[in-house]
């Protein structure tokens, strides 16, 4: 790995010494060391990073270095804070101790002047308030956004099929409000709504009046299909192009590089204003041009988008990058709220999944944000249902003990499948990234559209919407249901039929065509789904997996039923299912299918479980969803861990430390610090006796993040630690701004100068940016205990010492490495500091 | 504060030298500091600890010691575990990163030998599956006993008003199930349901047969305000008495408590089987004795016994008090689950208010055991409506952007009664803990109880049981009501009444009638709450809460509904208001006031809105609530940032770091440190210089709970840390098993022996008893650094270091006093370590 050998070393050199991280040489490093955005061109760069960079690099620390901010006292003042000290190098991790302790300086100076004057106090509050007023903005803002995208993303799958008369802009649906026919089965027989084939060929009557261009002719069907591909083929290309050309970072679901994002890594530009304009457009052209993906992943990247760029409003955000972090965890909170209608299972998405650092005001304010979008999405009502989702379904009866059995065998197919769609997709992905396939994002994609295009448009199930796939799916078969699915041989004389709503009937000719249809249907969303995520358009996992397990559980749930009819003399039928009666839902099957798949994927139990419980408004369903749920995520873990985000992240070898993960292996902590046995001494710097050029020479030769400063070489105690970054910042500025600082000058990080020969040129000191408060641990620590600190604090390093010494230096990427070696993985694939 | 000093000085001392602690003289020592369960005799401390104390601190650790568990390889083998080693002390706080390694290491023995036979493989099921089996028994447990605790409770309440003539068994409602008059107005007048008047005076018809003594008249009257008074008088004696003789930890509401013993403090016998007996008992006489107090509460504490209980069956758990936590965790979801019927909000509960360390395994288990719990009850059904409380409600008209005003007012309401209750309670507290009239428990009881019978009796709302006064406030006035709350004068013609459900009517002299009675009613609970919190009985705070909430909310819903119908040409009311239309709905009033008064004494937020969301099963009211709720934590956070619980817990001077508050001082590390300056230099140890003798001087002379060990005196490097426990368990060990240790032995902490003159006795090692991953900070660094780790890790202790030399120590008291002093509170009040 010479590229990450590269980026480690001389990347960081050269980006400390510019100052300021040059994001468009970051990019190329990393291209070389294979991460998922890795195709875009240079000019991008300015793009990109135009709107994140300025303001999270720029600004001016108030305070001489956070983690020492409350000693000032004790420094004389003479000194001003240095401009630069204390910010991130893109692809940086945070070091959340010191941006808490930066807040809370900022939030005391605020507490002290407010008495001063009304307007500090009007101030005050002002800040005091803004927590408040950014989630509430990015909620209204997602709440919108994902309005906009319903109703665009239906109003464009629409036009594959045809367009409406009247008013181009309406969807297939609102241009036959006006028709009398709105049943499902009439829907194709609205006047103003006009397929593609009816619309060329029809126009000209005269000429093609014959058989084969009548509406339902096979010339029709041709052109029809013809279209259909067409437009799929026309909204990927622009998709991708889209994504290419502007925001590579809108790509994939998001929700893996948020998570690394919340856990305190730096990507510039991956939650800007270019990336929320592309992903949002992408993802409508995406959604619509057919392919297996869903909407719901990327809206949760779109929200946090939002979040962002509303932190940039208030100081007290857009300068720290832990506070920014907690309006992103309510961002993702509202994300799901609008991506599913479920409020509270957002703020559980948020806290289970995705975020690192949840403080219970975080909790608040998630809750707030999830709230707010969810208000404003049923404002602007999408789906004309009252609903925040299209797929809300209420059922009437109750379930029964004995299904448990086949809920919990769809809790099995859903762990196969997620363990097998994880393997699958990631080592699909892997070799896209290896081989030469994976140059040519923009062919992929258009290749993998061709083929579901071509594939989808026969099979009714898989030419419509996923979304509305699912929502026939859940949906039970009541009186006034004409779909395929509900052709059931009415058993009844035609009186009493709509007395009883819905009892369990033999399934009529067209269920078994469904069933059938259904079958392909899944075979085709298994293997176009594996193939789709990972493509470089906006692509979300939620709709598939979900469609998957919905198609599978109706499957189940038909063959229950029928079997319950048949055999309703059987022990486990006998009690509760007489001929007549309602027993079996098969629609409540496919729900629990559905989250069933979802769980085995992601691996999500709780917040899936209230997520689908919002769907359907009712406690009663909770044991069979917790049941399949738990089944599929204990089938899923046997086969591996890591759910599909974890093994995108591991791919990307982001630095993610796993709040999930046990840490289980008996090391200490000496066996995990650098140097080892046979790596040269460690490189520390004294407290008084380095001159200006020792210093930089230091530096130069090392590539260290940071360097700890002890009392003298003989005695090797320690007194603080002090960032590379930081040093060269500030000896820079020094030389500029400082008279008399020579290469030979003395550097100095104790309170007072040391005694110099009368001669020597003026010496500099740099106890400022000296963090006298370092983190240690004793050679002797166990290694779970020092993983358990880096995950709770935050940390980024933390020094070794023996009885008092100095032994050496353990950093988050020690401790990655050190854990993919115990799991027999390879150390080498963790990248970024 | 003499006896405190008492306790931390010469109680410790003499505690340890016992070796277990003497749980009866604790507790003597600690009425003295004023606790709140101070007036126990010394008889039921066996029956108190009986369960508790022996398996909690008899248990014999298989390994010397639990952080230094994993450096065991570096010792000789000889060395035996020293019984005792690794537990505590009554009244102490744990160390959370020992007990967490203690687990891990446990872990690891298991998995390690989980591959040699067929039956440690079982076993290893057996330990992976206990933690669901042990939440799963506390799940049907709590669910079993609240049911139970219901049906009681509903029974026993009855009985103060009459007897069922059928079956003695029956309450009111299910005797009259057979008659035909079920609606609430008829509900007296079913013949099966004696009241007593109608029993003792109606058996002699012909003695008494005139006026006075007429079912209606005042004799009867008379009869049945005595009966009532003797009845409540009885419950209230038999409840005092039991929890005074049998178990005085089952008095209160048990949450503050327990908040302290999930955040790492031991109280003996808390949760144990004494406490549970006593406590479900006490519990249905408290709340039938019509005291202003609720169930609520108590069933958490009831469920977290369970938990306890059943962690004894699992070694994994009953050995590891920070597993055990886990369990005790999951147990207080359950609890709220079966009060309120509300899994999901009890999930919450136990994340936002009670819990400390909460990983996500623990969720899961929660959100499973708070499941299970609830659909235990529903089996049960307690209440015969198939719905897990008693007031589940339903409303059907939509709220409008004009109601957020009363309903803001409602939430500054429910602030200012928060913030007045909390005051006035605690003061009222401090006086019962402070002066002789805390002496007289059973007098006390019996004297509020008397107060609340004669008071409650004439007004019909306060006179029943206090669930059903809020079910009825809850519920909105349909065509079938017949509470007096809905005689509004009906303007339409009889036809029409029936067909528009409910529309807005003018007031009938019912309603007003009952706006005073309610009026009266809200006066007194808020009296009778304020002294009925803190008696020596079970006593939840959340049904009299919701009821003053609920009582102001109807006041306000009747008034805003009687405004719209008068003046609905008014701005506000002119689009949505019109006459015969249904725009108010004051039961939903009545349930906003309801959280926003709970959410004054709790400050619990969005735990809150959604257990009052599961209690209406509507996404609809979600905005209503979140405002009422949010204003009253403002505004009831502008007089005093604590809950009621957390004020408790201040008042009982427990160790409870509190996550939610932030710490804001600008204090260093050397400043809150012991020694200070003043002080006696620190009592540390050598690693390889002591003797026996002088090692027991240096406990013996001070009292400390632990150690530092330095390399010598003169380089003050810091080796590790040894627990006052740990040695003298360690010497006393020693003395008994291995020959040849004199007091002047030496006693090494190092991996070799010293080297010692030739006649010298037997040297005492007792490295494996050193904790040598101490944690340490530097002196410099910032109190808000500290206070963070000590909360995110648990720690007991910390060392302060000065460029390596060791210079201090910290300790969670230290902290707490710390805390304590800069928020100008009396620091002494910290009492336990």
């Amino acid at each position: 790995m010479e590229s990450e050998q590269l980026f480690n070393r001389k990347g960081y050199y050269r980006n400390s010494y510019n100052s300021i991280a040059s994001a468009s040489s970051d990019e190329e490093l990393l291209d070389g060391a294979g991460v998922v955005m890795d195709f875009h061109t240079s000019e991008d760069d300015n793009l990109l990073d135009g709107d994140a960079t300025s303001p999270g690099s720029n600004y001016v620390m108030s305070n001489g270095g956070g983690v020492m901010s409350s000693t000032t006292h004790l420094l004389d003042f003479l000194e001003e804070p240095i401009p630069g000290v204390g910010t991130y190098d893109d692809f940086h991790t945070i070091d959340w101790v010191r941006e808490k302790c930066k807040d809370r300086e900022r939030h005391r100076k605020i507490n002290a002047k407010k008495k001063e004057s009304a307007w500090e106090f009007t101030k005050s509050l002002y800040d005091a308030w803004s927590g408040w007023l950014v989630v509430t903005l990015t909620g209204l803002a997602s709440g919108a956004l994902a309005g906009l995208i319903d109703i665009a993303a239906d109003w464009l799958n629409d036009i594959k099929e045809g367009v409406c008369l009247n008013a181009m802009w309406f969807n297939h649906e609102q241009c036959c409000w006006g028709s009398n026919e709105t049943t499902f089965a009439e829907r194709d027989k609205c006047p103003q709504w006009k397929s593609w084939a009816g619309l060329i060929l029809g126009q000209e009557e005269l000429i093609w009046s014959f058989y084969m261009c009548s509406p339902d002719g096979p010339g029709s069907y041709i052109m029809n299909y013809f279209m259909y591909i067409y437009w799929a083929l026309s909204f990927a290309f622009l998709a991708v192009l889209l994504v290419k050309v502007f925001a590579p970072y809108a790509c994939g679901s998001g929700i893996p590089e948020i998570k690394t994002i919340l856990s305190g890594f730096i990507i510039r530009g991956y939650l800007g204003k270019w990336t929320l304009l592309i992903k949002t457009v992408t993802l409508v052209l995406a959604v619509a041009s057919g392919l297996s993906l869903g909407k719901e992943g990327p809206l949760v990247h779109v929200a946090c988008c939002c979040g962002n760029i509303f932190s940039y409003l208030f100081p007290k955000y857009s300068k720290n990058e832990a506070k920014k972090r907690e309006v992103l965890s309510a961002a993702s909170a509202a994300g799901v709220s609008v991506a599913f209608g479920a409020p509270i299972g957002g703020v559980l998405f948020s806290l289970e999944e995705v975020s690192y650092y949840f403080p219970l005001k975080t909790l608040w304010r998630s809750f707030f944000a999830a709230l707010v979008a969810a208000f404003v999405l049923r404002s602007i009502n999408p789906f004309g249902n009252s609903r925040l989702v299209l797929f809300y379904v209420e059922y009437h009866t109750p379930w029964y003990l004995f299904e448990l059995i086949p809920f919990i065998l769809l809790g099995v197919f859903g762990g196969l499948w997620g363990a097998f769609f994880i393997k699958a997709n990631i080592a699909w992905c892997r070799r896209r990234k290896s081989t030469r396939f994976g140059k040519y994002p923009i062919l992929e994609v258009i290749f993998v559209a061709a083929i579901t295009a071509v594939v989808a448009f026969p099979n009714p199930y898989t030419r419509q919407n996923t979304s509305e796939l699912i929502k026939e799916l859940f949906t039970d078969c009541g009186p006034l249901e004409s779909s395929q699915l509900c052709q059931y041989r009415s058993q009844m004389n035609g009186s009493k039929a709509f007395v009883d709503a819905s009892p369990n009937k033999p399934a009529g000719p067209g269920v078994y065509a469904a069933i059938w249809q259904l079958c392909l249907a899944l075979i085709f969303k298994i293997i176009m789904t594996i193939f789709t995520f990972g493509l470089k358009v906006p692509a979300g996992l939620f709709i598939p997996s979900m469609a998957i397990g919905a198609i599978a559980g109706r499957i189940v749930g038909i063959a229950v039923e029928q079997l319950a009819y048949y055999h309703h003399d059987w022990l486990v039928f006998r009690e509760w299912c007489e001929v007549g009666t309602d027993c079996i839902t098969p629609g409540l099957y496919a729900m629990v299918g559905a989250a069933a798949c979802l769980g085995g994927v992601t691996r999500m139990t709780v917040s899936l479980v209230v997520i689908v419980f919002e769907l359907t408004g009712g406690l009663e369903y909770i044991v069979p969803l917790m049941a399949a749920v738990m089944t599929s995520k204990w089938v899923g873990d046997a086969f591996g861990r890591e759910g599909i985000y974890e093994s995108h992240i591991r791919l990307n070898g982001y630095p993610f430390l796993d709040a999930k993960e046990e840490f289980t292996h008996t090391t200490l902590a000496r066996e995990v610090m650098r140097p080892r046995r046979s790596d040269p001494p460690l490189a520390v710097l004294t407290q008084d006796d380095l001159t200006v050029e020792e210093l930089q020479g230091i530096i130069n030769e090392t590539s260290y993040n940071g360097f700890p400063v002890i009392v003298s070489k003989e005695s090797q105690r320690l007194v603080g630690f002090a960032l590379r970054r930081d040093i060269t910042i500030a000896i820079e500025n020094a030389r500029r701004k400082q008279e008399g600082i020579l290469l030979t000058s003395r550097v100095y990080f104790t309170q007072h100068a040391p005694t110099l020969p009368a001669d020597s040129p003026r010496p500099l000191k740099l106890r400022s940016i000296l963090d006298m408060s370092p983190f240690t641990v004793t050679d002797h620590t166990p290694m779970e205990i020092v993983v358990d600190i880096f995950r709770k604090l935050g940390l980024r390093q933390c020094l070794v010492t023996h009885n008092g010494r100095l032994l050496g230096i353990i950093t988050k990427k020690d401790i990655l490495r050190h854990m993919a070696q115990m799991a027999n993985q390879d150390p080498d694939n963790i990248m970024f500091n």
